[in-house]
């Protein structure tokens, strides 16, 4: 049995201003055939055709804070998600002031969306559960930067465990005790026998996880939010060289974030939001990796599978 | 002596929503060096960098209208010259709403643009010279849409005569002289002698001038504004067979555009604005020419001498 989606789809990895190959920070993640859209830089709604993603198929966007380069494509995106005749309801965990940037926006063009949009304004005061369904947690937690921010951890909810088909076949069990033995529990077979679980099942997968964190100072504090994640993204707008430029500026270096990522003990770090004044994004990996091997570059279109 | 500049960069050619090959509005019109931003629909400030054009040139930014396939790009564009370092002012002519909603967008993300922006509201009542220097002038003029609309025209004002160099050699005739000859005027040279005007200098081009025609429904009292200007861009949303579409949602098809440029006698039709429902654009010429013929596409990218 193949496992259920984690993939993310970077959409923008400028920051700031886009250039020529980058566009302003946006990121597609799909945890079991739910679409997370997390920051909206302007023309996200262009790179979603343009990598071909379902845009309709997204019913939560996360907004990490209000700079331009993280939400300018809403306007736009919700704008083509109407025109486009969507009717289902799309939420919207975002710092409260956007929803009257919205309002505004709406009025001055006379736009009545044929879908409801639903506000939950998040509190970066500590580490909240945002969103939970069935198979997905989303928390959000505080980021340190210029402006109120906050970033967001995704998680697989624990799987069921996995059933020995062959072996279940040669047993009397109920389809009520099918679902007890994915849950883990031992069961009573219809001849009255004790099924042991652990003799019957698999351990499932382990559960996954991915954080979002941009934009921050280099912050240590992070390391307990965002701790043993199979992928954390994480700003590095600036190499070392501008270590203090990024301090002033509250962003981080890729060194830093590698720091991060070695005290956080993730399993792959991906680094991205670089500044306009770099080109080859190679020195960002030479310098993160004697610190935290396991990198890997936020580039426009890379799709990576976690 | 070559000509003035008189030319105009596509930026975006679709409306309401972007395609995989077509932004929203946007164009840049270049007279005598003024740069001249028309509409800027979301993405503008990218399809800038990728037809190589000096953004922070551009002096004048026109917004026909509040509708936000025609000003979503705004924020962006205006923040990314700010970054980039744009200490001179610039000049929004615009409705008057759109500085509510841009302050608020400063507002939330903490941001004191470097430069000064200057607001001029425009007037759809009528035909007004909302911009003149030495050698343009705009005016601006109201379109039927079903939000507050304005068109506008770009012209050249009159050039000077140009002189016969040759004959002018052969003369004794002061600098100042020389100015008046420019305007008109017949001089007396320093021998006394009348020189008649006709007799050393040559009639200058004729000025050429150009209309932008976007948003509106089929609206032939638009046409004493846009009369035999060189270069109509008018809006042909839909083909005809959308005629009661394009009636309902106060847009033009092609043929409707084409009755303008015929009864407006204007010597070439730009056609734009095209619904995200078309794919192959031929369509539109094939319809529009049999009424008017001297007919182009607005496609992203193309330059327009006019």
């Amino acid at each position: 049995m193949s496992r259920q989606t984690f993939d993310l789809l970077i959409l923008g990895s400028s920051s700031a201003s886009p250039t020529s190959e980058r566009n302003p920070s946006a990121q597609l993640l799909n945890i079991a055939e739910r679409y997370f859209l997390i920051d909206c830089g302007e023309a996200t709604q262009i790179q979603l055709r343009k990598y071909k993603a379902r845009f309709q198929s997204i019913d939560h966007i996360f907004i990490s804070h209000l700079h331009g380069d993280h939400f300018f494509g809403l306007p736009g995106l919700l704008s083509s998600m109407h025109l486009l005749g969507r009717k289902r309801e799309i939420v919207i965990h975002c710092p409260k002031e956007l929803k009257g940037i919205m309002d505004a926006i709406n009025s001055v063009s006379d736009t009545t969306l044929n879908f409801p949009v639903i506000w939950q304004f998040t509190d970066n005061n500590g580490f909240n559960l945002i969103f939970e369904d069935q198979k997905v947690e989303v928390y959000s937690f505080p980021l340190r930067h210029r402006i109120y921010c906050t970033g967001f951890l995704f998680k697989e909810k624990p799987l069921p465990r996995n059933i020995n088909k062959f072996k279940l076949e040669q047993l009397n069990i109920s389809t009520a005790d099918i679902l007890n033995l994915k849950k883990g529990l031992d069961v009573v077979n219809e001849n009255g026998e004790l099924i042991k679980n652990a003799d019957v099942t698999l351990d499932p997968p382990e559960t996954r996880s991915f954080a979002y964190c941009s934009d921050t100072i280099f912050d240590p504090t992070i390391c307990e939010y965002v701790k043993e994640v199979d992928l954390l993204y994480h700003e590095s707008t600036f190499l070392d060289d501008q270590i203090a430029r990024a301090k002033k500026t509250f962003h981080t270096t890729a060194k830093q974030a590698a720091e991060i990522a070695t005290r956080a003990n993730v399993k792959k770090l991906l680094l991205g939001h670089f500044s306009v004044r770099y080109t080859d994004l190679n020195d960002f990996i030479t310098e993160a990796k004697p610190i935290f091997n396991n990198c890997d570059l936020a580039i426009d279109g890379k799709k990576i599978e976690i």
